[in-house]
């Protein structure tokens, strides 16, 4: 991490638990997540570590691969988050969700929050698939 | 059906396939999805039936247990949908999701959406508790 | 006026073409969108008046029939405008669309923003119908 | 369409009237909307040309002139659409809708959903009018 | 707090931080944000405490007072968390902003989201003084 | 403005003090701003004039730098607004906000619109530092 990390980054519990969720999911998506974030805002960035994968992404109540599914259904629904919904799918496909499983999901998105809005997290999939 | 539809319910095998669906979740919330709709609009009401669950929801790439997870998903984020949300909360409640789970899901809304999204969510997840 | 507005209404000439536009579409939406706003916050009651029905729903390159249906699908897609779709939804009936024709828009609106956005716009036509 | 689809395109009554829809509508959009997505996801490229315009855009109840200009009004206020906009906006162009006339439509957009919304969409437009 | 929350209510440092910011911004609006979500999801009121107001709200970057206005800001252009810009409002006329700047603010929000967004806050606003 | 703008600018009161205020803001971005619809849309330029800064943003309720506030607040909730926000930033910065103040704010819209929401309002904060 010390590449992107103006100063030293936090040393607590949470962003330990966090930073390690975030390999677990995918180790390019902690990089692109944070490399954006942790120069003009390292106080930010170790929030993002530390409540949304420390606190929220390393509870047990549902397993990582559940909440990536989760992840990329509400960020393609709301159609304003892009760069996060790429980054998520990468997670999701890394988990264990096949490709048809996502196109899947994306599909039905298309019922709750219109076409255009499933066409364009299609769009993202594309994109992460032709990264990898 | 016949107390709600205005005329005759359509006849083709999308539209069965999507009422079987709809009546797999939730018999209940097939009532409430369509009392509001099938008598100023009966063609809406059955191209609910027919796309939403006859085309999509009745696809096999993903269970009906995991499509309502991505419905609740999908319309917690958006904050627009409070009645729609409740009936897929029952839905997914009947379906075998846990209230914890349910509530763990609703809590990972508050990363992408923000937390009055996420606290929206949970109210009516409490509304759907309290009907059942 | 009188009875709504603290104080004397603004005395312009946007303002007096705004207000005949509205009392055009409805007058009694007009009283409807107005007295929501106008006590505590007369300044922008005069900016919707003058703004909005003044300059915008004022010229002459479309009619107000079809300002009105423009009206509708923007907030039916939005979801989060019910007293101004419903108000709008008065006047586009006023104006001259059918229920029919309405009922058409709002069905297309589940394309574009999804089947819970077109099913909440649908609940606001039948309140207006009951309120006629 | 050989050329964009992955398999054989579907072979039922609302997939032709769906195409022959989007063909009157503008048969390079067709291409455009369809190549994003029927090669990821052919089953939902199916769905849109069934849904979208063979259920919905070839009802009677409104011309597809009208249609076009509802589904402007509705991707504009949205505002998280903007291929889809820029495509509808070559659609209504083509039907018939002058220039000035949906300048007119995206300055209401302003009223509904804000300056930005309408300012977007007006870049579409442009766009729109350069590809042209 | 023993009255809402089921259980003991968490201990650390960024809870008890929080809590107290809480407090400092409207006691009766920390009742109300809490007491829909800490009976069934107590764990997520506890990061609503610590993260929303013990990390955020309580750094020294911004004052109580400038984050309330931003607070009102994001929810009233949002238009999908009446409750929470309800709360928000009520804080913010706690910590020192009047109603007629209040109203300013809410005014300025009809150019970024558009009129329903800025009549509908107001309609919060209103509420709030009544309930005071 | 000769240079942007097809034919004539407005003469009108409320025009010189919505281009006087633009000009107090930030002269560059007021070019950026009209830029983009002042030829395409010369009366929308005008009532964005008018109305956004003549009528609104020249109110005395709140002065100049807090309306910029709002503005960030407010467009980097809604997550649809990219170039506005950007615009808005500059302005910010300009009339006296300083980067640390404006990454707090942005921080803070994760409470109530999301990680992506800040995250991509972060973004354009990075940008509009990179191109003064």
């Amino acid at each position: 991490m010390s590449g992107e990390w103006r100063g030293a980054p936090p040393a607590n519990e949470r962003f330990d638990r966090g930073l390690a969720t975030m390999q677990a999911i995918d180790p390019r998506q902690t990089v692109r997540l944070l490399s954006g974030v942790s120069d003009l805002a390292p106080d930010f960035a170790a929030y993002l570590v530390e409540y949304a994968f420390g606190d929220i992404g390393s509870r047990p109540g549902l397993d990582l691969k559940q909440r990536e599914f989760a992840a990329v259904a509400a960020l393609a629904a709301l159609g304003t988050a892009g760069p996060q919904l790429r980054a998520r799918l990468h997670g999701a496909l890394r988990l264990g969700w096949t490709v048809d499983e996502l196109v899947e999901l994306l599909m039905q998105i298309s019922v709750h929050a219109g076409f255009p809005a499933a066409i364009n997290a299609l769009t993202e999939l594309r994109a992460a698939l032709e990264e990898r």
